[in-house]
C-alpha cells in the first residue's frame, strides 16, 4: 500500500489507469456538498480521455436522478456511466434469476428502487405505497398476501415502518421466497453526519428470520458483473476509488482492479496504518481525490 | 428430559415444585386466546397454595395493563406476580446503573414501557412522543440531541421509524450512552401469527452501530434478580415453565431451576427431541400447560 503525496505520484497514478470508478458519496460529494477539487480532478481525467464509471451503493435514487444529482452540483456525467445498486438489484433479478413476469418483488425501499425495477419490467408491491407508508397498527389478519410475490429487495428506507418489515417478514417465511438487499452497507453518509444505513433497514428481517440477505451493491461480484455486461475494460489498468475499505475497495479488490482510498468519508487514517489497521488493504491511499489535481502542475 | 404423559407425571410434579414462573405468549395465551385448560391448571396451582409468579419479555405493556390482560381473559393476577422486561429494564437503569435522576432515556419502544420507567422515576425521551412518530423526512441538521441522554432502551415498537432510529443511533455514538434492550425475541407471536419481535428493533441500531444491546430480559440474570429481590424460593423447589429454548428454557436452566417447555408457541416438538434438537435442554416437556389438569383426577 502506497500514501500518494508528491505530484509525480499523481502523474504515474494518471499514466498507470485508464478506466476509473468512482464511489460517490464520501468521495465526490458528502451530502450535498461538493469535495474540494472534484470538478477539476475529473475534468483532469476526461482531458486524459480516461473512462470514468461512477458506482454507488445508493439505490435511494435510479441512475437517471443519479444523474440530476451530477448536473446540480455542476459535474459532467452521463447515465450509462452511472451503476446504482438499485439498477444492479433490477438486473439481478430479470437476467440472473429470470423472474418470470407475473411475479412481483415485495419493496422495503424508495422511489429510485421503483423506478429500476420498472425499467427492467419487474412488477413491484410495497415501497412508496401510501397503503404501506403508515404508521398504523399492523394486524396479520387483516392482511392478504399476493401468492405472485417471489423476492422481497430491501434497500436504504427512510419510511420504514412496522408495516413493511411485517409484510416483507411474512412474504420471506413461504417457501421459496428470495431475500435480497441492495446493499448491506451499515451506515449513510448524509450532509450532516452518519445515519443508519441500508444494512440496517435489512436489519430486522434478517434478525427475525434467522437468515442473511443475499446482498447486490458493492462488493458483491453481482454489481462488477453489471458493470462488465455495458463496458469492457481490462482490470490491470482499472482503479477503484472509494471511502469504505469493507465495500469499495473490497469491491476493487475482489474484482482484480486496483484500488484507491480516500479519507474524505467513512474510513479514519488509523483504519489503513498502523497497529489497528484492517485487513483490507487499499493498493493506494489519499486524503481526498481533490489532491490528483497536483498532477496538473 | 422427560415428557410428561401419565396423571402420576403431573402429581409428582404437583408435589416437587413449590414455586411456577410462567411465561405468558404461548403459555397460557396465544394473542388474544386463552390456550385450552389454563384457567383450571392456574386454579389447582392456587388450590395447593403454590407460589405462582408471571416472567414475560413482553415490553409493551406495563405490569398494571398486563394486570388488565389477564382480567380480560378471565384469569386471578396479582400486579406483585407479574414480571416484565419493561418493569426489570426500569429496575436495572435505577438501581443496577443507578442512572442520575437527571440523566434520560431515549426510548424506542411503547406505552407500557414509558410507565414502568415513570415508576421507577427515570426521565425519558422519544417513545410515544407524537414529533418522534412520524414517516417525515429526518434531518441531523435539525436535531438538537438532549446532553442529559444517558442511555437508549429499545422494546418492540410498532411505531419504529427512521427519525426514532437515526435519534437513537445519534445517542449511541456518543460517548458513555448505554445500550439497552427490554428483550431480544427476535419474533413476536401475535393473535393471527408470527411478527418481527423487540430483536428486530434494535437490530438496525446494532447494525449501524457495530455492536449489540445489553439485554435485560429473559434469559438475562437481569430479570431473574429482578424476580428474587421481590420473592424469595429455593430454586431447587421452584419450575420456569415456557414456549421457548433460548429465553424461557435458558433463563430456567441459568437459574438453576426446574424448566418444563410446553409446545402451545414457538417450539416444534423437533427442536426438543431428535437428531436436529437444540442444544438447550428441558427438565421436562409436554404439550400444553393445559395438560396439568390430568393432576386433578
Amino acid at each position: 500500500m502506497a500514501r500518494l503525496s508528491s505530484a509525480q505520484d499523481y502523474k504515474s497514478l494518471l499514466d498507470k489507469y485508464d478506466t476509473w470508478l468512482f464511489d460517490c458519496d464520501g468521495v465526490l460529494w458528502q451530502g450535498d456538498r461538493l469535495v474540494d477539487g472534484v470538478p477539476e480532478a475529473l475534468n483532469l481525467l476526461r482531458t486524459h480521455k480516461k473512462r470514468i464509471l461512477f458506482v454507488t451503493n445508493n439505490a435511494t435514487k435510479s441512475r437517471k436522478s443519479y444523474k440530476k444529482k451530477f448536473d446540480q452540483l455542476g459535474l459532467e456525467a452521463q447515465v450509462d456511466e452511472v451503476f446504482g445498486s438499485a439498477y444492479a438489484s433490477a438486473v439481478y433479478l430479470s437476467t440472473v434469476m429470470k423472474m418470470p413476469k407475473h411475479k412481483k418483488v415485495y419493496v422495503v425501499g424508495m422511489k429510485g428502487l421503483e423506478e429500476e425495477l420498472e425499467e427492467e419490467g419487474i412488477q413491484h408491491l410495497g415501497g412508496t405505497d401510501p397503503a404501506d407508508n403508515t404508521l398504523a397498527e399492523f394486524h396479520l389478519k387483516d392482511f392478504q398476501p399476493d401468492p405472485d410475490v417471489g423476492a422481497v429487495l430491501c434497500g436504504l428506507d427512510t419510511s420504514v415502518n412496522y408495516t413493511k418489515l411485517s409484510k416483507a417478514f411474512t412474504y420471506l417465511r413461504r417457501p421459496g421466497v428470495v431475500f435480497l438487499a441492495t446493499n448491506i452497507d451499515s451506515t449513510y453518509p448524509s450532509a450532516d453526519g452518519l445515519l443508519p444505513g441500508a444494512g440496517a433497514i435489512s436489519a430486522p428481517l434478517a434478525c427475525a428470520l434467522g437468515r442473511e440477505p443475499l446482498s447486490i451493491g458493492k462488493p458483491a461480484e453481482t454489481m462488477m458483473d453489471c458493470i462488465k455486461a455495458k463496458h469492457q475494460f481490462d482490470p490491470t489498468r482499472a482503479i477503484m476509488v472509494g471511502d469504505r475499505l469493507n465495500t469499495d475497495i473490497e469491491f476493487g479488490n475482489r474484482g482484480g482492479l486496483s484500488t484507491l482510498l480516500v479519507l474524505t468519508g467513512i474510513t479514519h487514517e488509523s483504519e489503513v496504518v498502523g497497529p489497528h489497521a484492517s485487513t483490507t488493504v487499499p493498493t493506494y491511499f489519499t486524503n481526498s481525490i481533490g489532491d490528483l489535481r497536483a498532477a496538473i502542475s
